[in-house]
């Protein structure tokens, strides 16, 4: 395989290209019986899909899901669940310039060094488009663990470029357009981005996404961590440089008193360990942190090589996200669905029989 | 399987607990005719082995490793390679205590929790133990980076708890035992121990690995990207809460004007990619950076419950790391290796007879 | 995952029900840079489409294939290629009398004991129906085998029911709905099936399938031979029970000085082997047989029971293949093609570097 | 990886050649809670073990197993489980005269083209040695699959060379040297071993394997069928040239009104099935039938060619079984335990909360 499935039990099979007829994949893994519609898929997809705001793409996609298979009567069978999106509002032209050069922080490049052939049409295979299918497949994950163990996941952006974003209310993410918990920054991020898409340039993001009701105990301990393949499935994300749990790089600082969370027969006294000791869920709070660089995409004139090693300016035309961080949060949210499902199903594979005689959620178990 | 074995083409299949007879490995994938004998793997196993300064464990362990499989005549035969290491300095009665209680921040609960069984023997399969087979491991990957590509792998600590150690020299990272690259820092981070050990506590610490000579080429595009695997090799080492590839969580505030690397014939002009785009190498050096958590292993008294959902202090006694940062450089480095192994054999499957016509390691690529 | 995938390097992922929307797959692992397009895989459907002569399930079905993904400008980039079959000709009202029943000898009783749930529509997921996207990635391997190896493969009818099949000439196989080396014995084979049909009955069919110019060295030593997986791969057929590689079961009666085929420094003197030694290729003709059984979907009354372990009697309308084997040649090559594709990827990145001073596929290495 | 991993949950993971100092395996997957000791596992050893007749290779082997890990106060913890057994009757120099020739029908050949290299001594990774460590594996897997659904796996050999074995007793299996089930054969048996010998020849033999007390609703339906898995398993053990299941090739000639097993409220009537349909277990007996061809190492000189690509006659000395599938019964029912153990988790990880409402063992579910 060349990296297109992931996971081990609950898998997920992408396909697409930007610019191709359509993008979509295969959900393997999903257990018989879970009411599942296109429109509990599509109102993911919604959140995801571009155009909705001036600060992201201005590219028009409905990003309209249909659902090829595994699902019967309303309920998945057990069988594979085909997802198909469409590409509708392709623009190839824009990119007729940019065939034979690479942008510099782009997978122009590696593409070319990796395959010698390179599908140039808004960025082909490495275009974040290809992310919706991730949501498509997420939400097929996050029903099942909802309807399954009443787990929640939320993320949110907690940074835009320099711009901190203190959390203020879980229901404000959902009120604009930057997935920030906190309306009232709101104004100042949307004059940042103003200002940024007239100076023809681009910035990072910080995405916090948050998973609660996880039962302790899911995860594999030594190479197969829960952490380790979240971090695996965050880093996955295009554009992502970095990934934290729980305390993160602050726990470098961070003394064994100060670090490690007291236990009570009622919960955990604090989460530094962002949810996970040993590789394992502890039953609080999943917490996980990215970092998004900015979009390689930029009208500035940069310099650069093309394919026959001469040197170019690049300045690249076509729709892009000056942030992709705006729309990441849908993705991160999916990425940890699946991760968890994943590891859901491995758990039960090694230890349905297990009863540890603890509560295996916390009753007390901290917020994110 | 439960996550016991790493890699797709060149795999590392993990065993043992820390106060078992034994611990070891099967490297399976290896190609070929690759000289290598035991006292090449020693080399690297000495590095992380414990009981060498004050400031580590006292648990005298020679680390001897015997290679039991797919060696003939000095070369590897194509064979899976059995390696095995003897625990020989066990003091399993220091455990009796913590038998039924779980230490704050440590695996125990969720062992515990996810098996209902747990060898609390020196920590058992959660023990910083278990990463010698890694080393052993990664001694193989190394060897045949070098010989086949002379790619060279180097970490070092940037910094113990809260002193940021500034890098001066890549000698200096083989003459003290912090591995900091950084000889005349070194009396600060003595006395910061001892001080640390007298109060019976324990602190983080932050590891830079940076792998020269990797072609451009290497990595599979969508999830299973280069940085994705290589995050998910760290992340699940012991203790490690956070992983960065080259800018990292600074690519938050960049610019794409200021991130983006430019290119030029002679290479790139800067490397906050981390020598990753797409999830595919550059050329330039793969640079990564891990946070590690303080030891939850401490004499100092803390709360916590036991197996009956009980409320106990619990103090840890046994000999433990009061930084087990301190000895993760050459486990950073195994497995940076071993990922790289892994992905160069990937690359070859898929794309052996590619030739881009660029040069697959710039001749400028900056250092890390 | 739930098994729809196959393959290690070179994988199908497979989905899709008989009467659901569409079929399809996820081709990956396909090295950049192969001519391939639609009319490449059409012919292979062709092949195995239903319709074509009397003798096989009246379903009209054109199979036609798009590709979705992965092809640009006529070649392979590398990226996953999906694959596309929408279904056209559902009757699904003729399954309403089996939606509670389970036919003797059909998958009906297991999938409804494993998942609690069906798609009894035209067998649903267990529908032979799902062998046409074998056949469309199988076409992608072929002709990448083909172009980079030379090595073509070639399948077919060895035995109908009772009828022994005589291997007269490769070029009949081409010539009758049967795939029959033998077009003297088609009358035969048609009278038997017209026989067979009014008696509302079926029956089995033997297939062989052989490739040819395949190197020697290709295939896994120990677990993952390249038999074993060939085996996996064929008995993982719709209806196939039983799989021989070469001398197959006349290897139990044979001496060692019979069955071990002589080598001579232009090649082996006979082919017992089936061109697989020690799991591993040896350079001459693969040579594999398998056994189908009779279909299950019979007009013939039988006793069964139904979901309440209620006895009933079945009698299965809707549009069946009398003799599945019949349109079974192509899906056998297909599954050769894709084991084959597999093990060559595999093969190249643990042992690209070898040469082992012999001729990879021997001078006058015989014949299937 | 190179193929010495079977399994997806449950995984054993083989190393080891026939004349290195060991061969063990890591068994991962393991549910936690199974008792389980060195005894258990060398009882099964002890049925494989060399040198117990005079029909078999007159090496001197203990085939004594150390449990390294996953083992804690008799219980297995969930963590791997390390076994090794130590070689202790090389005798190495027996096989310095065929180091550079390759014995016709010998891996010998195929090993030297794939890896230019080769452990020559005792047939060196090729060697049935390694499935000793099959066997050590089952024996984990038969255990946990008797204690926790009392499953029950039982092998025979039904052909030696051209003698066929009438099935008389289970009882008899463990009375003689060859797994018969009829001891009243085993004189002919006995008579036609010796001439062979005297014959400085070899000869194949026919092994059927069945489990009795499989749940249905095992495996997965389309290309990891449990048959297929069972194929690879079978296919995989040294010189198997064929698998079948149930009515195997016999199902070629039978119609559907006699291959189809009608059933009852109290199970099914006949069983040509081996119980398996659609790739997922019925709840009856799961039958296998495998053929092993003759060993290729025999005194009588044959054509061949060494390393240099020129004529030689082979002679073979050492100590090899005359027939391999003397011993190959407990090496069949071992792979059938691996692969029912690892679809018995693979079921429990999708179909954990399925209740199908039909009894999952019927009653009277006909014995093979």
């Amino acid at each position: 395989m060349s990296g297109n499935t992931i996971g081990t039990l609950f898998t997920v099979t992408s396909f697409g290209e930007s610019h191709g007829p359509a993008i979509g994949c295969v959900v393997d893994g999903c257990p018989p019986g879970l009411a599942i519609c296109e429109a509990d898929i599509q109102a993911e997809l919604d959140r995801r899909k571009p155009g909705t705001s001036r600060h992201v793409t201005q590219r028009r996609e409905p990003d309209a899901v249909e659902i090829l298979s595994g699902v019967f009567e309303g309920k998945t069978t057990g069988a594979p669940i085909g997802l198909l999106i469409r590409n509708q509002d392709q623009r190839s032209k824009d990119y007729g310039n940019i065939s034979e050069q690479f942008r510099p922080g782009h997978a122009d490049y590696t593409y070319w060094q990796k395959y010698g052939i390179r599908d140039y049409r808004g960025g082909g295979r490495s275009s974040a488009r290809e992310t919706a299918v991730r949501v498509a497949a997420g939400a097929v994950a996050r029903k099942w663990l909802f309807e399954r163990y009443g787990i929640t996941i939320q993320g949110w952006m907690d940074q835009l470029g320099p711009i901190e974003i203190p959390f203020v209310s879980a229901n404000d993410i959902r009120e604009n357009p930057f997935f920030a918990p906190n309306n009232g920054i709101v104004p100042e991020l949307e004059a940042y981005m103003d200002a940024l898409r007239k100076d023809g340039d681009s910035v990072g993001g910080g995405i916090t996404v948050a998973a609660r009701g996880v039962p302790a105990g899911w995860g594999e301990p030594v190479y197969d961590r829960f952490d380790a393949d979240l971090a695996h499935a965050l880093m996955g994300i295009n554009a992502v440089k970095g990934v934290e749990i729980g305390a993160g790089f602050d726990a470098i600082a961070q003394r064994g008193t100060e670090h490690g969370d007291e236990i009570t027969p009622q919960g955990f006294l604090s989460n530094n360990a962002g949810g996970v000791l040993g590789g394992i869920t502890t039953g609080q709070d999943i917490v996980a942190r990215i970092a998004i660089k900015p979009t390689s995409s930029i009208r500035t004139p940069r310099r650069s090589i093309n394919v026959r090693n001469e040197e170019v300016m690049v300045e690249t035309f076509g729709r892009h996200d000056p942030c992709v961080a705006i729309r990441a949060t849908p993705i991160a949210e999916s990425m940890m669905a699946i991760v968890l499902m994943d590891h859901a199903l491995r758990h039960r594979a090694q230890c349905a029989d297990v009863d540890s005689g603890l509560p295996l959620v916390p009753a007390s178990a901290p917020g994110a």
